[in-house]
């Protein structure tokens, strides 16, 4: 993951970029490798899944063909796998460009191609794109402050190491395990001038193990927790530049000021549509038709697949995903290089898409 | 499975009768019952499974989503594991017709419900059909011989125990290991009078195995194995009643008669439609054009799945089949039941779906 843009890294050119690695995506990808197609993969995610992994990564799914149990992260790893078979893709984590947002696309019509640029300044170069986006985005949830855009030098969305708060008046809002544990790490490191734990009311999500750990912290006195309603930065920061408190309202209705240099918002996550709304896809209602015998969507070489899409009889299942990313990989190899068409061949009995795997 | 159709059995009323059990048969049944629905099965193959069983049950298999390597056995297995998990299907076995072929479909209009006959006299009355028959029912090849069918008691499709060939002059037809074990296995039990393989040329596609073991049978002289084309019964049974010779056309083109009281044709499985295609199904080129956001077909209540349908943008790939499986599921709740049609849910989190499912 290259998160220092420093210099512009090279532009990536592909046959097809993969736009989100749920499992509409990665087996859109698998698919794309198996028609002999170059394909990248993006995602905001520092982990492939989609919704598998962001929303049950643990708990059971029971209508994948074939599979009587699975779970959200058993499936990802299945299809990643699978995805790692084809063996032009090798090696496949420097096709899979994870924690990346994309910021801007567009189209070079004289190339018939599209530029797509993410938030790493990484550029990718492709004739098609294939759009599994789902709902969005999954990105960090903020909080709606005036000022906290101006901030970001304070504000952390993920864990991050003690040694990096040394001395700082640490604030952490969040009420699950992630969240309480990093204020209780932070907290016994002894490093920070204080931990607090804000949360809007008392009672928190975390595990009772967790929240056994953060009680006996509290007892000792090596951190505190403050609920409340986060409604403001306290000094403008438009005058310091930096954080130095938050206006919080209490659970009895009373404001307090709550001391704060380094805030850690772990909120969760959200999804965000982002660029992929604002550029020329007519979506409808938050949801993209596309054609059902090709995924293609209003724009050329642009097919779309999995949650975010709509034709008559859609069903956001992933059994249908399976389905829209095979029918979009054939699209675009009909789009990309029809004269490489074939009749359709199976991996059981057809050695050209068995040379294009790899055994692992 | 019921083959003496002595007693007419009672009429079986369900919701939905799924003809076929391929991975889109399996699949769309277990759809059915995660629904609410109830579901009865058929097929003319003795195990489940289709052309997964019947034709690459031991080959590789790597496009089946996310699943690296699965087989076509592997795969029957595990959707059936998955259908064993509808509650309302326990005992599964008790809704599994194999080795039964439909002999009549006819429609009772004032019931809005079809009737549906098997060979073995067994009847099924539902509103819904799900046909996802492939390319036809799997039955043995047989030879077309003038008077052959006259013969159904001098016949064999599968093999039999010795002692029912005592005294018999036997020939078994055919070329792989199942019909050379079979030729072997009689010939060992000295029971019948005699023993002959039979096969259009002297190469043959057992293993070699079971190829030495022939040869060693045949050097020991309790066998016979004789090349050439069958072309019609020796005596005309018509006269006799029962079958005396077989008239051969050797490699060397020379004619020869082979007596033979008893015929083993061990040929392989043929597709064959049957009377799914003559039942006001429109067919086009063997092909049944379905509504794709359906799967209807012009009957109404009949939907159709997998290889035996086309539509836009139709693969006839498995991965395709199952999300065909999924709308036609979904359809026929919309057909039989539209008072309990929900919005969609999910079995990682819907409650009314987990209710429906045991876990094994």
């Amino acid at each position: 993951m290259n998160t220092s843009a420093s210099a512009a890294p090279v532009p990536i050119h592909t046959d097809a970029l993969v736009i989100g690695t749920g499992p509409a995506g990665l087996y859109a990808a698998f698919q794309l490798g198996l028609l002999g197609l170059d394909a990248q993969l993006i995602d905001a995610l520092p982990e492939v899944g989609g919704q598998c992994q962001a929303l049950y990564a643990d708990k059971g799914v029971y209508d994948i063909p074939g599979m009587a149990r699975t779970t959200g992260a058993q499936l990802a790893e299945g299809l990643l796998a699978q995805l790692a078979q084809i063996r032009a893709f090798a090696p496949l984590s420097q096709r899979l460009h994870l924690g990346q947002l994309i910021e801007k696309i567009e189209r070079l019509p004289e190339q018939n191609r599209y530029r797509i640029r993410s938030n790493t300044g990484q550029t990718f170069i492709a004739p098609c794109i294939i759009l599994s986006a789902g709902v969005g985005a999954f990105v960090p949830r903020s909080l709606s402050l005036k000022g906290l855009d101006a901030l970001s030098n304070s504000l952390h969305y993920r864990p991050g190491q003690a040694a990096d708060f040394a001395q700082q008046t640490v604030v952490i809002v969040g009420e699950e395990d992630e969240a309480v544990n990093w204020a209780c790490d932070l907290a016994q490191s002894g490093l920070p001038a204080s931990v607090t734990l804000n949360h809007r009311r008392t009672q928190l999500a975390a595990s009772p193990a967790v929240q056994t750990r953060l009680e006996q912290l509290l007892a000792q006195g090596a951190m505190r927790f403050q609920a409340g309603i986060i409604q403001g930065l306290g000094s403008p920061p438009e005058h310091t530049g930096q954080l130095q408190s938050l206006q919080l309202l209490q659970p009895d209705g009373s404001a307090a000021t709550l001391p704060c240099t380094r805030l850690g918002l772990l909120l969760g996550l959200s999804p965000k549509m982002g660029p992929l709304a604002e550029w020329g896809l007519q979506l409808e209602r938050r949801q993209l038709p596309v054609h059902p015998a090709t995924m293609a969507s209003n724009l050329p070489g642009v097919f779309a697949i999995g949650d975010v899409i709509s034709y008559p009889g859609k069903l956001k299942l992933i059994a249908c995903a399976f389905h829209e990313a095979t029918l979009a990989a054939h699209a675009a190899l009909a789009y990309c290089a029809p004269e490489r068409v074939t009749p359709l061949q199976y991996t059981s009995s057809s050695a050209l898409l068995q040379s294009r795997l790899q055994q692992l």
